[in-house]
């Protein structure tokens, strides 16, 4: 659906839609037993959710695309990826929660190595330790420009972002990175007229930097790309009407949510840091976006019975959900993530839609073979929210 | 998936994809039986392959949409064959695997009958046998035009190419097939300044063959429809970073390989034919698109029986293709052709993907009704490739 219908028919409710987040959930058969994660998973609370749930699987972006953990959270969130797609640099700051304005132009920063001609040797620096690179940029925010901020923010190896923060900044300018090796480090150049300031402040900026690494081998140069603001989307508590909170630990999966307009709530690492964020923020939300990273951590592993042990933490807890009485709780992810491929794939993902309206459904357990009965089918992920929305009663009647 | 998208993502990778297109494979009940000509065929390969495949069926169009052999293939090369359409002219000249060139123009053209006040009285020349139609065809390349290149070819009965090749040619030129009885063939007229000089020379060209023509009753006359060029799409290699090989013995099927870029590999009838091509080329090339034509020839003629062991003569030859390899086999067809429907139709087609990273699947036979239980649905036939892609390990991650 896109948001410009949803914005027409959504309207206020006193109903609470749950989307429960299993990073990574879906997986495939282990070779050697021929079971998937879930169906190697003691899941009865879950299994029993799905006999009383409507029950399908989700495409992410689009048939045989493996998506990031970008793209696959927005589809979740309403938003078609294919659509809203984040400019490198937001999403680099994104990613560390770091809360850009609307004006700021952020950059994806990485140090690498140049040779005594300038010529870079190693693009990453050695893939330097976090901790080196956290102290390296500390000294890079002694740089200051004339009439704007800099913020300089470490991320992780060799990686950091770089923010301008002030008056008649622009995206409209090119990498310094010329993304080979045996190359100098380039000069940005303005793309049109509006660029020029930012690119003769970003140039000084990285000529200031040169000197200041030039003894600090292996990182002993940078590489700027992805000039790029915030991107300036419809929010969700605009569209759907709907006061929206995010409950997730990790940086990332915040910065999504306030991307798309969510409170992000304050959340410890643990599922009952999750569920106590809930239970104390219940009456303040009506959507709730509660993310699960630890299958995906699994599953990018390869750790198969890890991933098999995270889903049953989850499914503990399962009942603590419910017992909030939401009118919607999902559980799905935002991709597959199977550990036999220690990475994110493009298989449909598990995803259950449990509410008092539900069709009658043949699915009998949640997993993905039994799935594959579910009244859902497979569908685009992207309508997952809108589905939520009917089931809560918060979308008005199309047409008369 | 847009090709614009799937060339974002492409990415080269040593793996093989072979799309084993068995023309018309779709079908319908026997009404004497209650069983489709895939049910009545004894086809024990093609059902364990079923069952260690992900199943579903392909929609070539749309719903409700019967497909030409032209939309029906492109369909599953990845172009979206509502956007990817050929002009009348051009695709006649793919049916018998006429190498347009860029600037070419080429016409369908039809030998009709004429009265002697020169208004049509049949408009297929009584459908004329194809020996004579090819050997009129032979005086009317005697016609020449001044600075043009003139190409005429009999294609099949009444019907016929024209092809004009030179400088300044344009396709902004109108019919002069009038499309009824009774009426005289027309002058054609240019649609824009472009195709002043195209209309002035079809017209000198049609003056002299009506001249020629004048004695050969009941092909006195002809008509000319459908002006176009050879469409100027991106190419497979291009867009899917794959070499991309067809062995197909039909030229309609070598044409329409050809317009996407595809090597046109040189192969006889028969399917051992086709596997010696497929294992003599099988280094050369990462993709195969491998047609079948006579489950179709045996639908369209109605032959129920003659569909069934045509499909069984597939079914013996499986394990052929399974032991050279592949990353990912494809069985599936362009569009149905039920036996008892003598045609082609817009039934949905049997589609089955086996790959080492397919997901269970709940379909154990490779006919209508079992595949109903597959994991992938009916799906539009233009995502069978990206489906490939994904599986193949030649998708990027979308998103980070």
């Amino acid at each position: 659906m896109e948001l410009e219908l949803a914005r027409q028919l959504a309207k206020t409710n006193d109903t609470k839609i749950v989307l429960l987040v299993l990073d990574g959930l879906g997986g495939l058969p282990n070779p050697e037993t021929g079971r998937t994660e879930l169906e190697a998973a003691w899941t009865p609370h879950l299994d029993r959710m799905a006999r009383q749930s409507n029950c399908g699987f989700t495409v992410p972006v689009g048939m045989g695309i493996t998506p990031g953990s970008g793209p696959g959270h927005l589809a979740l969130f309403g938003y078609d990826p294919l659509v809203y797609q984040i400019g490198r640099g937001a999403l680099e700051a994104t990613g560390i929660d770091f809360d850009l304005l609307p004006s700021d132009i952020a950059a994806r920063g990485n140090f690498c190595t140049v040779g005594e001609d300038g010529l870079i040797i190693d693009r990453r620096a050695g893939r330097i330790e976090t901790e080196r690179s956290a102290e390296i940029v500390k000294g890079l925010r002694e740089i200051k420009l004339p009439g704007v901020e800099v913020f300089v923010e470490p991320v992780r190896e060799h990686r950091f972002v770089l923010v301008l923060r002030g008056e008649g900044l622009s995206d409209a300018v090119t990498d310094t990175d010329p993304q080979v090796l045996g190359a100098k480090p380039l000069l940005t150049e303005a793309t049109n007229a509006e660029g020029e300031l930012t690119a003769t402040l970003v140039n000084q900026w990285a000529s200031e930097a040169a000197v200041y690494l030039a003894d600090r081998a292996p990182a002993n140069m940078l590489v700027l790309r992805g000039f790029a603001r915030a991107p300036d989307w419809p929010a969700m508590p605009e569209v759907f009407k709907m006061r929206t909170a995010s409950i997730a630990h990790y940086p990332m999966y915040r910065g999504l949510a306030k991307l798309v307009g969510m409170t992000a709530l304050d959340v410890g690492p643990t599922i009952e840091d999750t569920l106590a964020t809930l239970k104390a923020n219940w009456s303040s939300f009506d959507f709730f976006f509660v993310h699960y990273k630890y299958a995906d951590t699994a599953g990018e592993d390869g750790d198969f019975d890890t991933k098999v042990s995270k889903i049953e933490e989850v499914d503990a807890h399962i009942d603590s959900f419910l017992e909030l009485e939401p009118d919607v709780l999902i559980v799905t992810g935002d991709h597959s993530t199977p550990a036999t491929m220690a990475a994110h794939s493009w298989h449909p993902v598990p995803f259950i839609l449990w509410s008092k309206f539900g069709r009658t459904d043949l699915c009998e357990a949640f997993n993905e073979t039994s799935l594959q009965t579910g009244v859902l089918g497979t569908f685009p992920a992207k309508e997952a929210l809108p589905l939520a929305m009917g089931h809560a009663g918060r979308f008005r009647k199309f047409g008369a």
